[in-house]
């Protein structure tokens, strides 16, 4: 998929050198090919001049195929967000979940919407809206669950595809009838996997490379899958090298049952192990009360959890600890997990992300040498919602950063500026009000505690405007 | 305070009947007189014609006194919000707290900003966004923490009453020489009392009857005050009969410093009972470690709580138990606690006490009775937020719902529509999208958690328009 068009970027870019530090670059120039691809970065190169006298000539591109974008004083470009898990079809349900557990949450809230989207006409609208949304909070990259339906499903990848959103969709799989409820479950196992099998072919369809769209194998959790389904999936993912996205260990009541379901397995992780679904391209969500040896097995497979704050404290799920997965050898990445989660804001899951961290501490005992660095720093969360992020859903190396080689996903951030008076220099600029005399470790702070869509005033997938903001 | 013009207002208007229940008034009418006053709730007059041939003439009003607003399909007038704890001076910093504790962060960060605010320009600047911002989020009333300057402290009074504000504001008591900075502390007990007096006389000239703006004694916490100066403001509250506001039981290292500090007292909270500063009109900020005999002594001496949730996670302080508070017959409003907490937003501190209080419900033991109904609805954190924090403040009976009688501090709430083609009817409408198929009762869900400051289209605050957007 080409764009038409070379860009080079010039101004202030902000990213993730590792999980402890932001790199800032200042009057920096980012020259982004017509594939999407950063092609140089430039730490040299402050002005449009410049760019056109000099970095131009040394890529050997003319001025009249390159767009130049200058960065207002204040602004700065950060990588796209990448929501790690996220279900496209209960959108409208954001903030609907009373005071619900995931099991009848499920039954009250989740079954009968998703269901209703075999209606083309609602998917379409539902998919849309919720796609525009993730966008315009600046997530370039999506994990989506959809539904069972094949071709609502095939819909929202078409949607991702036009609307311009990097995403791996997924056809949920649930054939386990005492599980499932009657109007919504695959007649069979193996029903279900033809049905994923259409999915996929539909996809490589409309994007034979999955350059920006690909498909992935959604088993919805244990409890709803027969281990013939699950075996079947295992399979499909062998011979295709497909990621799969599924839930493990959210709510105590859903551990019991699978111990119930799987009394062979040794564990729930272990259920995905032993049907073969423990990949290196494995998303296992949520992870929140994992024992050693899960955590232990996990690592071993290099399989990858999202973690998905905003939805454990609104259903009294849990609080997942990410210092001790990643002291385990866990890759993590966030996930909004909407609607168990309220909020289609990665920025959002990361606010939370770091709120909870701070619940975990509290739960630690006095004088327990963990307990302060369990809290996640502002640092630590950014990164979990980019280059964690790109690595939970296999594409470290391809977005989450600035790097050469990288593809251009990123997205303008401008915050809100204070005038003498007290008034507000930007209009509707959103929430965080910068006085001036904050430094650029503050300003990303009060980002991330205050910031929401009103400050990405631009975003940018595989080198193509996708979003803007006045 | 007299405002010029008579209102009704014609539309849906939802209140707090009780913690467990809103109460939904549609196409109804809301009378309010040019004191700003609630003159009738009509439940039937569903008509501007119905208002200006029957209402009005019940009322003896006249047409060309009166203006005539009506809410368009889908927008509900609120109450208006309820801070019941900020720290106006602190505002700049809302976001930025690193990994810093209590008694760190006020040296590290709180200290010298709002040291810094003797400077009367860098105060306007810092004041008015503050106040603009506060009102922007549909809060009508709050109760602002100011600095140790006096000329600072009544311009903030100046500002909340130009800027139409309800307020009380606080000239900040702290005389303990070693627990206070050389650089930002009372020379003695008296010089505090003094400046506080001095404070309450400004008021007193700006607005006799503290109609809209009103003093209060603040005291900053125990450690940071002498006996003689806590005595020394309770002699004033005696005296004036003016309300209170201070800190409690926030941090587990303070509540270990004021029990070296005041070993004389049986608890922390008995630290200001026996300085006589446990009062009717006192607002105790925090309370999240409380012993029962702590709060028993509240609940008998009729003092009230505002619970600051964002500020308790942020600052890894704890999680206070609003039910627990509850069910021992404590009075409890909410607080954004700036800077402590990182949002200007009450309706983010009502999400986040419901999100804060399944954390609490999380840390019981499974099968303990409580656990479920630890758990805070949709209806008693937006109750929190409005009729909670108005008997906090002592204004119950005045504002925090729609009774005649009562006055208008209202906000009038929109919510984004999608479209048939799942774009956004209502342009950059904040987050909330509404399909249609929604009941009330669900809507109210996704503004407590999708909401933000987009969706207050205007705040009115004793009759007078303060606040509007497009």
């Amino acid at each position: 998929m080409k764009v038409s068009r070379k860009h080079v970027f010039l101004g202030t870019f902000i990213s993730s050198k590792s999980p402890q530090e932001l790199e800032y670059l200042h009057d920096a120039a980012i020259c982004v090919d017509d594939n999407g691809q950063i092609a140089k970065i430039d730490k040299e190169c402050k002005t449009v001049e410049l760019v056109q006298n000099v970095l131009l000539k040394t890529l050997e591109w003319t001025t009249d195929e390159v767009d130049i974008h200058v960065a207002k004083p204040g602004q700065f470009y950060f990588p796209g967000f990448i929501d790690s898990h996220v279900h496209a079809p209960q959108y409208p349900n954001a903030g609907i979940f009373g005071k619900s557990t995931l099991m009848d949450w499920l039954e009250t809230y989740t079954f009968p919407l998703e269901s209703s989207l075999k209606d083309l006409a609602k998917a379409r609208r539902v998919y849309t809206a919720c796609v525009r949304r993730s966008l315009a909070h600046g997530t370039t990259t999506s994990s989506y669950f959809a539904t069972l339906d094949v071709a609502a499903t095939n819909l929202l990848a078409d949607l991702c595809l036009s609307l311009g959103q990097r995403a791996f969709v997924g056809r949920v799989c649930m054939d386990y009838h005492p599980m499932c409820p009657e109007y919504y479950r695959d007649e069979s196992a193996q029903d279900g996997l033809d049905k994923t099998l259409q999915t996929i072919q539909h996809v490589r369809g409309i994007d034979p490379n999955f350059s920006l769209v690909s498909p992935i194998l959604t088993p919805r959790f244990a409890p709803t899958c027969t281990t013939e389904s699950l075996k079947g999936l295992a399979s499909i993912q062998r011979e295709m090298d497909l990621p799969v996205q599924t839930h493990v260990s959210e709510n105590d009541g859903e551990i019991a049952l699978v111990a119930q379901l799987f009394p062979e397995s040794s564990s729930y992780t272990g259920v995905y192990d032993d049907c073969g679904l423990l990949t290196p391209r494995t998303i296992l969500a949520h992870a929140v009360h994992l024992s050693e040896a899960e955590a232990k097995l996990i690592a071993q497979r290099g399989s990858k959890v999202s973690h998905c704050p905003c939805s454990n404290s609104s259903l009294t799920s849990g609080a997942a600890r990410v210092r001790w997965m990643w002291d385990r050898g866990i890759t993590v990445g966030l996930g909004t997990d909407m609607a168990g989660g309220y909020s289609p804001s990665i920025l959002e899951a990361a606010r939370q992300a770091a709120l909870v961290s701070r619940h975990v501490a509290m739960g630690m005992k006095d004088g327990d040498p963990d307990r302060e660095r369990t809290k996640l720093t502002v640092e630590e969360v950014l990164y979990l919602a980019t280059r964690g992020g790109a690595a939970v859903v296999g594409l470290e190396g391809k977005v989450g950063g600035f790097e050469e080689g990288m593809e251009w996903d990123a997205q303008l951030i401008e915050l809100a500026s204070v005038d003498d008076e007290g008034g507000n220099v930007s209009g509707d600029g959103g929430n965080v009000d910068v006085f001036g005399w904050e430094t650029w470790e503050e300003r990303m702070a009060k980002w991330l505690y205050g910031g929401d869509d009103r400050n990405t005033k631009e975003v940018w997938v595989k080198g193509r405007l996708v979003h803007s903001r006045r």
